[in-house]
């Protein structure tokens, strides 16, 4: 079985079905650092990440942006003094898509 | 008169007083597109930058990273798609600084 955290996300149409409760708990074991959390109506998946220190919660945060930008999905990202607080919903759909939990997965492998 | 994004902030107490409605009026005028919110019960500065896509939105949070280093004062950064929300406030005090209204002005200055 290949790990979450190497899928690749699936390019995403605004008709493209929401994780099931189902799915969603199978897959919820790989994560599970992650909350899933209600935001305006909208399912997301939330973790917050410590660090010593500014600098390095900003390097988190480029670590985190670079792959937002090479898999093309981008998440809420909560830069703080030793803290970032990362958010990953598919706004498309309004909720979860299997592509959050495979970028939540990569977010906890960084 | 140098303007307040030029100021450097000063290095700040727990004692050290917050800014009085009087004091934050005359220097709100310099900071126009900022807004004045509470949160958790602590005043803090507000404002939106949007962008075109997430690389410039990511380039602007990495500005506002370097200005927040070099002054040893950290605002909350929330890096969205095409969106970045900055609040500055100082944490020591619980509420408005001086600093925090020369740092909003350094942030319109990049």
């Amino acid at each position: 079985m290949t790990s979450l955290s190497e899928n690749k996300c699936e390019a995403c149409r605004a008709d493209a079905p929401k994780l099931s409760e189902l799915e969603f708990q199978a897959l919820k074991v790989q994560i599970p650092h992650w909350q899933l959390i209600e935001q305006d109506g909208v399912k997301q998946l939330l973790r917050v990440f410590t660090f010593a220190n500014f600098a390095d919660a900003f390097l988190f945060t480029q670590r985190v942006a670079d792959i937002a930008e090479q898999e093309g999905h981008h998440p809420a990202i909560l830069l703080e003094w030793g803290k970032v607080t990362v958010r990953w919903w598919t706004h498309k759909i309004g909720g979860l898509h299997r592509n959050d939990v495979i970028m939540a997965a990569k977010t906890d492998a960084i």
